[in-house]
């Protein structure tokens, strides 16, 4: 049916401008209203693709599935087809597939291509930050908020210990062992400490393992790695900018998160009874689960406000809600939302990955994968080693805690975007800093996975059975 | 702990940008990444409580939710508060009091607040879009599609009727009655041909009259007006710019629109089954909601790529798949989905309604409000009138039916928008099709809670208890 469009279509096109968004038709910015739809669902039946097609395939042969997601995500992207795109990393909208599908079964003005292509963009990205916000969300509804403080101390020695190991062997060796001057080689030091909670967290739920006592470690460590990483960044950057060290930011960081974790979860148990109370009086479709994402969202804004990250509020506005009467039937509740979105926040992260910096043929990549061959080292040993800083307990499988940890996932691109933007890296530094992230956001799922090979099989079901 | 943050905050914000958004920070155009999340965050928190708040108060009241959801969108939308307001309609970022907020909790550079305010507008326009896809997708599943097939002669009649009679009465009343000359009167008579199937398959939903003979009559003969819509449209458009009427361009709407909704059905009970095996063989979570909506957005897709609406193509998918042995399973995930963004879309519609049209005090009004006092009757009785074509079958609440096609939603609004793009239209008559719209649109949800007064309370329970 889409014979002699072009003709024919352009003068319809121009005068019927999607419903929704022409309400007020009165600049002509809008007139890619329906064109930018299309291409946002077209990107969606894309990502859902590359991620159940990656997922079913990983878990036949007893992989995590997330790590197909990420594999389905570097194929449809930046580095493979380049269907899915971003305009951070330099693409344009002659580097998207989606685009170019789009011109050629749509009378989509070439003019007209870039903008879609950035609104496209802009709305994929929102969409898969609000996914890894839903996921926080999720993981904090399941896990055990009174486990979690109970693990709290033995969590708060494994991300010390997890941040404080790589740093030091990789800044060290960076500086001494490859001649790296100082600036970027703490750099590179400080990207080994991230870590990913979002995929880790993933891991441990696809394996039923999440409310296990190493689960619950992996997690609190996680979260406090994540508060140690948004301040290890701020010290580092502001190092390189103004040289010194800015002591007012460091406390007021710290005094932040440390204020909203403790904030939230007692403000939290104050408030919940009347979210539920209020829940229980509402009569509409939706009342729970609108009232949860209401409470989610807003922490997850406050967390923005105050220099943390998103994903930490609606964290605690899950453990927070886990701990009500509610939590069974937000959980199912949030199962099929998590569903729509999180895979949107996993192919993202893969398509934006890109593999060019391995390929050892190009001659400027061989300086960089020498010096990633390092950092992947320490950045395994350092975090593999977390786990045994937890004194006794011979009961909990500590060196599986450690891997827990390794992935750097988008938080170790954070650095190497923040160190290439100040200047201070050198591409090799900067490819090595990326190398390690891909590599150990890669292997973290299937190690894991080696090392919980006695999930009991009906957790596991459970895993499954909650999305069905 | 906001105390003092501007000073303290620049500084970390500038080297900080959101890990997610940042991986590879290359232009300086993304530096408003957590900003514009946060944005979107806080706008959803705004959506949620309106839509809440409304929909509770007018179900205590004995009215469809679905109004107060409207309503909710009108008190924080550009008529009240300016909470949530779109550049469409002319509005800049200093507008919106969500981006004034955001300027006053973070260190958002003035400059950039409109940069912001755009990405803000655009992601929630197309959440609000994929929210009307999903309400669709959900109406075609709870539909039964050899009812509707079976009162398909029967929606014709309704959807001819409905289109006619309030064309020819609203043309010839303006030009003979109100001296508007032929071209705009001929417009404001193709607005009033017009049925919102969103609202009114909403207000269906929420009396658990989906699937009452005359719900299907209406869904049918709302899905057979929405197509006439775009042809009459298309048709009255073409008039307006070239001064004759292309036939091509009717010709092939038509066939489109014929080839796409028959051609869906047939070809869709060929492919189901194996989506349906497909789904059965997948292991990961989540794989039949993603696997059907992969399949609506897909259609979706090809529905806006052949010059028709995304929502037919949601509502042909959800048709198809309620057919297969997943109906049931489908249907209570896709509940959830439906819960978070459905509010997005009527809160939407709300907040871009301007009730400024309808304040008399305002001289410029008066004329308006005159053309608007007899387009609004003709709105109702024309489409009121158009059950009672249905020849015989006395059981049927035919006022009911004729009263279903009567909102004109944001459909109608189209035709305001493309008659004021086009010039065609004075400002009179444009305000008076707005204000008719506006007034159907409010209208018809407590006129047909009225003219279903006997809803089993069964029925009623089973819509509330989905969504909990």
């Amino acid at each position: 049916m889409i014979v002699d469009q072009a003709s024919v279509g352009i003068a319809i096109t121009k005068l019927m401008p999607f419903p929704l968004l022409a309400a007020a038709e009165e600049g002509s910015s809008q007139d890619n209203g329906p064109i930018i739809l299309a291409s946002v669902l077209l990107s969606l039946v894309a990502i859902y693709i590359a991620s159940k097609v990656g997922g079913e395939l990983c878990s036949r042969i007893n992989l995590p599935p997330v790590l197909g997601e990420l594999v389905g995500g570097v194929v449809i992207g930046v580095s493979v087809l380049g269907v899915l795109v971003f305009p951070e990393a330099g693409a344009t909208a002659e580097d998207s597939l989606i685009i170019t599908f789009i011109e050629q079964t749509t009378d989509l003005d070439p003019n007209s291509a870039e903008a879609v292509f950035e609104a496209q963009t802009e709305v994929i990205t929102v969409l898969s930050e609000i996914g890894v916000i839903i996921l926080l969300f999720e993981i904090g509804l399941e896990s055990d908020l009174k486990e979690l403080l109970q693990v709290g101390p033995q969590a708060a020695a494994v991300a010390i210990t997890g941040v404080i190991a790589p740093f030091v062997a990789g800044t060290g060796g960076l500086y001494y062992g490859f001649g790296v001057p100082a600036v970027p080689a703490i750099f590179a030091g400080a990207a080994l400490t991230a870590t990913s909670i979002g995929i880790t967290a993933k891991v441990l739920a696809e394996l039923g393992r999440l409310n296990s006592k190493e689960g619950q470690i992996i997690i609190g460590a996680a979260v406090i790695d994540d508060v140690l990483g948004i301040i290890i960044l701020a010290v580092v950057a502001s190092l390189i900018k103004t040289g010194n060290i800015e002591i007012t930011n460091i406390l007021y960081l710290v005094i932040s998160a440390a204020a909203f974790l403790v904030g939230t979860i007692l403000l939290g148990r104050l408030i919940t009874p009347y979210l539920v109370g209020m829940v229980n009086a509402m009569r509409t479709r939706g009342e729970l689960l609108v009232t949860g994402l209401v409470f989610a969202f807003a922490l997850a804004y406050i967390a923005t406000v105050i220099e943390l990250e998103a994903i930490l509020g609606a964290f605690a506005a899950g453990l927070v809600l886990g701990e009500t009467e509610k939590r069974k039937e937000l959980e199912e509740q949030v199962v099929s939302v998590a569903d729509v979105l999180v895979p949107v926040f996993f192919v993202c992260v893969g398509a934006r990955t890109d593999l060019g910096v391995l390929n050892p043929a190009v001659p400027s990549n061989r300086e960089g994968l020498i010096l990633a061959a390092f950092l992947i080292l320490v950045a395994i040993i350092g975090k593999g080693i977390a786990g045994y800083t937890i004194i006794g307990r011979g009961d909990l499988n500590k060196l599986a805690i450690g891997i827990g940890m390794v992935p750097r996932g988008e938080v170790g691109l954070v650095f190497a975007g923040v160190g290439s933007a100040s200047g201070a890296l050198s591409p090799s530094t900067e490819a090595a800093i990326i190398v390690m992230v891909i590599i150990t956001t890669f292997l973290a799922p299937p190690f894991l996975r080696l090392l919980f090979p006695e999930a009991p099989e009906t957790e596991t079901e459970t895993s499954k059975q909650e999305g069905t």
